[in-house]
């Protein structure tokens, strides 16, 4: 079994280990040089840390720590939008689907980590989930190529991409708000290594509520592939180890359906890529977390 | 005379110290526990810092440093799209002026310091310039009520929100990838601390490129104020010391003369705001500079 590392939280340390059935096997004690996985992927040291967690018991029962974010200060968080067939037709406007991904900027601040609840603030009843799959760079690159993009990637997780939805439309241009308020979105909850193209070519994508199957989709029909995407973004800034990706949803979120139904507190969503895992979160009021 | 405090390099060293006007007066080694001035900031040790400087002697005369960016690594940067008289409508569009500021993200590497050239991609002539006025949040909040919204500010400087216009319209939504190509903008040269109203109220803003003056305008007929801009971003972010809000453009980028006239290699872009100072850089084509 392929190791899985995550980011965890402990009586008020913030530690890194390796995922096994009964919790977490602490190893940041064990790797001082690395103190987040940041530089665990920055340094490519998989193997080493494979190794280490190897025969080890668990150090940190499950239901002894929280789950963080696995990335938990990435130099940078950006988001793909519009990129499942049928997504752009649900913008209703006439316009033919764009050439270029749309891309946005998140603040790791916008997530929590698996099983924590995702906050619906007092300033709106419209918290939306959105499921996708996460790409991590592991190699420092600038316009990179389609043909070397997927060497550039070190890691695999999920991420719910919950969206305040008025607030996407609160200005004349960009939906930075409504993508940005605290603790509304989700990733992990763990990273699991990414090895070659086979992992990703079709991965199935879904999201349930309450166990109702909401979005339901394969990667091969995202209409910015992976390559293009790395490309893509590549071309205007240097992405370097870390960098998180979130790389679109499939149609279905709450937003599109006919009444929308938002997230409400006690709501349970669960966002399953095949071959990664399942990153569950909770809903709660702000203040009633 | 009040101190200006400023990042540079010097001999591979990533130093900030004291602005003097033979050099500046390198403190960062006398201050451990500040590495970089966004720690000066949080720790609010503007009167510390400038009793340290007071007397010394210039460690480092003008012309064997480079300046970099005040804050090297903010957990934000947020810019914010129209904000002057007359801007709004350039956009030609036939909308109403917004209720709320559209906000973007600009990434850290995005931007240069005071006297490096701004960077013209290959992949397009459209650079252009946007002079701007930024704030440096020194305190922590979230829901800042406008009545308190100045005592979160720590320090002024300036931006020239360096624009690559046609990438900016790339996709579907989103300003992203324009505003985000590496080294296209500048931020500097200097922090110079806030201290009350009347620093911010009426400031006289002014773009030059190669002495002519292309932008012109002053803070007070701002369409959302600075206590506005930052109750309105807390409302949904938590803002941290070392934040940076990049506080929008007059009327008179390149791409809004007719024709457009976008920078070129060699051309000397000002951007002067009273009482902060003035903000110049070049501009050289990637891999000429």
């Amino acid at each position: 079994m392929t190791v899985r590392l995550a980011q965890f939280s402990a009586q008020g340390a913030a530690l890194w280990g390796a995922v096994a059935d009964g919790g977490m096997i602490a190893l940041s004690p064990a790797f001082p040089e690395f103190p987040t996985l940041r530089e665990v992927i920055a340094a490519d040291a998989w193997d080493q840390v494979a190794q280490a967690a190897e025969g080890r018991d668990v150090t940190h029962a499950n239901g002894s720590f929280t789950w963080d974010i696995p990335i938990p200060a990435p130099e940078k968080i950006i988001c793909v939008g519009v990129n499942y067939p049928d997504r752009n037709a649900e913008y209703k406007d006439g316009k033919d689907a764009p050439p270029n991904p749309s891309l946005f900027i998140r603040f790791a601040r916008s997530f929590v980590g698996h099983d924590a609840p995702l906050i619906r603030p007092p300033e709106s009843p419209q918290l939306d989930y959105e499921g996708e799959i996460v790409i991590v760079i592991g190699k420092a690159g600038r316009r990179i190529s389609q043909a070397n993009a997927l060497d550039h990637i070190s890691a695999l997780t999920m991420c719910n991409e919950g969206t305040i939805r008025d607030w996407v439309r609160h200005a004349k241009f960009n939906v930075t708000q409504g993508k940005n308020f605290d603790r509304t979105g989700a990733i992990g909850p763990w990273l699991v290594r990414y090895r070659d193209e086979s992992q990703i070519a079709n991965i199935r994508l879904e999201t349930r509520v309450n166990g109702e199957v909401r979005q339901s989709d394969h990667t091969a029909r995202m209409l910015f592939s992976f390559r293009k995407i790395i490309e893509y973004i590549s071309t205007f800034t240097t992405l370097v180890p870390g960098d998180v990706i979130v790389t679109g949803t499939p149609t279905g979120a709450g937003a599109r359906l006919d009444p929308p139904i938002w997230l409400k507190p006690g709501d349970v969503v669960e966002v399953t890529a095949e071959g990664i895992g399942t990153l569950r979160n909770t809903v709660a009021d702000e203040g009633e977390a």
